[in-house]
């Protein structure tokens, strides 16, 4: 019940039509009493700087789920920024600190590895292989990172972008070993697709599902059907893998956990959910 | 259910924890199915200008209920405000017109005059005496005026707001006698409080209810408690009253038809709110 002592935690991005986050937060809001309420709110980039900046001057704010197209210009508009975030180059979560400050954090990438941790697998000291260097791939890599991972393999098609993720993850993780160039997974415990491929139908697979050992664990980050048409092939091939949207109940805890609400599991979210 | 497609309505004031609005209107839009939500946002005066005209360019803002303090900012704020929101110098309830014009109206007056029909009171052609030109008299007044009364004898210890109103009211509705500088009630046949006199418990009574006509309506706008002071001894006195309250329930369906919501009674509200 949102009263004027609800704690608001906007959620901004455009369009808003698909979002998922009101539909898993506010029930489980609900359920356990807790006076805070996820409101969308579609704003556009020309208007996104100013509107965040008086958004959290509300006297009832408690913080932001930012989604597309703002994770990246986010950045420039906040006090502190965490590694995550700095690496990933993006932000996905803002909240208010100490004297106004805004504190921004970066979880897609936790949620995902939260999810493998969850299935009994290792990250530290593993070696994985990602493609796709964008904002969710760059997200991925930071969190792999800041959780140990030994070794990555990043490919991307955009040289740039796949150079300057590899540039900021051996800045901030010296200890991690970065190759890029190949798209070959062979050999490596983890796999990620990390790029849009499987949001067409048309769309060819992100790597050769062949070439990936079959003890080896696999994510998708396409969100659009649960298994994609990669995720069929590498669960053909008897591999053990993630879905996109595992990833998006993954990171709500550390989220909850940011905004210092009561936390829960993954899995009691996807059973209050109504998505 | 809160999604990315319900309709947004911002409460906006400062402070927000007393704010009623929210427990009237969401179990009502709960229970009928209807994809909005009123969500308060508490915003300072010095960040309101900018920050209401950033809400409005939002995607999925519907609407927003003003209060405390910006009922009178926001009449500069717009790009066409009512009638009676020019009388009243205040405006509650601000929507988007065609081509992101922004337009506003206020409905403290309009729920008080919907509150005394309802009781099968008439305002058409009738005498009232009101104490009291601020912003929630000034609203009133325009009502009332706007619904046809032909007499108004205004008091205000303010001499310069009771003027003020009272040349707001001549110029507007030149039908209307308004009469002012006396407190006495005896004759009229509605007679109002929209003095803040009964907040305090030392108030004085806002004028002497042993003069009030027996058969006179009487009308309050404090809502501190729901029998003021003034009511009870109104209520002694044996005659008919509205009390602070009422004017909230009476108004919202104003509000929901001005929003393009479907509309319902003061009752249904009354029942459904969590107040």
């Amino acid at each position: 019940m949102i009263s004027g002592t609800t704690k608001l935690i906007a959620h901004l991005g455009f369009p808003t039509h698909a979002f998922k986050a009101p539909l898993i937060y506010n029930p489980y809001f609900d359920k356990h009493g807790i006076d805070a309420v996820v409101v969308p709110m579609g704003c556009g980039a020309e208007n996104y700087p100013d509107f965040l900046k008086l958004l959290f001057r509300l006297s009832n704010i408690h913080g932001a789920l930012i989604t597309m197209p703002h994770k990246i210009t986010t950045m420039a508009l906040l006090d502190e920024v965490s590694k995550s975030a700095r690496v990933a180059g993006a932000c996905n979560a803002v909240r208010l600190g100490a004297d106004g400050r805004l504190i921004g954090d970066m979880f897609d990438g936790e949620g995902f590895v939260r999810g493998v941790l969850r299935r009994g697998r290792e990250v530290r000291g593993r070696r994985a292989m990602m493609t796709g260097a964008g904002g969710v791939g760059s997200a991925i890599a930071a969190s792999l990172a800041e959780a140990g991972l030994a070794e990555l393999s990043l490919f991307d098609a955009h040289a740039p972008m796949m150079e300057g993720l590899a540039d900021r993850l051996r800045r901030n993780y010296p200890d991690l070993s970065v190759i890029t160039g190949s798209v070959d997974p062979s050999g490596y415990d983890i796999v990620v697709n990390a790029t849009p491929l499987g949001m067409n139908e048309s769309d060819p697979l992100p790597l050769d599902v062949a070439r990936i050992s079959t003890d080896a664990f696999v994510g998708e980050v396409v969100m659009k059907q649960e298994i994609t048409p990669f995720l069929a092939a590498v669960r053909a091939r008897g591999c053990e893998f993630q879905v996109g949207i595992d990833m998006l109940f993954e990171q709500i805890p550390a989220y909850l956990e940011f905004f210092d609400l009561p936390t829960t599991t993954a899995d009691e979210l996807r059973a209050v959910a109504s998505i």
